[in-house]
């Protein structure tokens, strides 16, 4: 069941009220930042649409909106790795929510096998030729050849 | 001056790489979560076009592109509220960027007076009547009206 969220009325309700009235793009969207709930790790950015947001309030568990094949995604449907909701923010104009999870399984929340999306940090140094990505998870927490056998990777160019 | 990033080429290269290939989305932006070094709290989201990230590196100062101005938003140019950038962070598929900041004066990042822009919590008992808002910050950091005096409320209905 999609949830009827308060209607946007005035700046001061919106953020200084007690009502939530996200606000979703013209996509129909709302960002999502995911964190650990045990260690404040950022482990993902999505997006929710009303039903996403709908669904992961009445379950507890993130549900997303896959914007690279266009449907609800119940987080860990094909991994096992879902996000049990243990907190969930709304920022002060209500166009963003942070949900802090618990990851079944083995903790991870990327498809490509790394524990946390942000696996890499930008290096940049004095010359524009010297901007690099350095790994810091240093190993893969899975395989996702094993945990997503023949699914298309979400990843476009 | 705008930085040429890498150009995106495969899906292999933009997950494993080590080279720098944001990908900006139709409005030629990308979402950046923004978090307190010290602490790890996340402090806002805003979002990067190629100039401000440029900038951002260039400068090691946040800056952002300001949606609701329409223009470059070095932040803390108001306020005094700079954002030092201490590490920067982007996700597996280049779509998103994690700031860690430390922020000058007060420490504060909200237009709102708050520290964090989330500072209200999302709480849903069992009927949708009953989801409702709970200020996770009792008090605000700055007043607004002082630190932000004739400037337009950002927050659109």
């Amino acid at each position: 069941m999609t949830l009827n969220f308060g209607k946007r009325k005035n700046v001061y309700e919106i953020e200084e009220g007690k009502i939530l009235q996200p606000k979703f793009d013209e996509k129909g969207l709302i960002p999502v930042i995911t964190s650990e709930d045990s260690s404040g790790l950022i482990l993902m950015h999505g997006y929710m649409n009303k039903e996403a947001l709908s669904l992961s309030i009445e379950t507890g568990l993130a549900h997303y909106w896959s914007r690279s094949r266009n449907l609800i995604w119940k987080k860990g449907e094909s991994s096992g790795l879902y996000q049990k909701i243990v907190d969930m923010k709304i920022d002060d104009d209500q166009d963003c929510l942070w949900i802090s999870v618990n990851v079944s399984g083995n903790g991870a929340s990327c498809h490509v096998g790394y524990k946390s999306c942000f696996y890499r940090k930008i290096v940049f140094k004095k010359k524009e030729s010297d901007i690099n990505l350095e790994f810091i998870e240093k190993e893969k927490t899975f395989d996702p050849d094993v945990v997503y056998p023949n699914a298309p990777n979400p990843t476009k160019i």
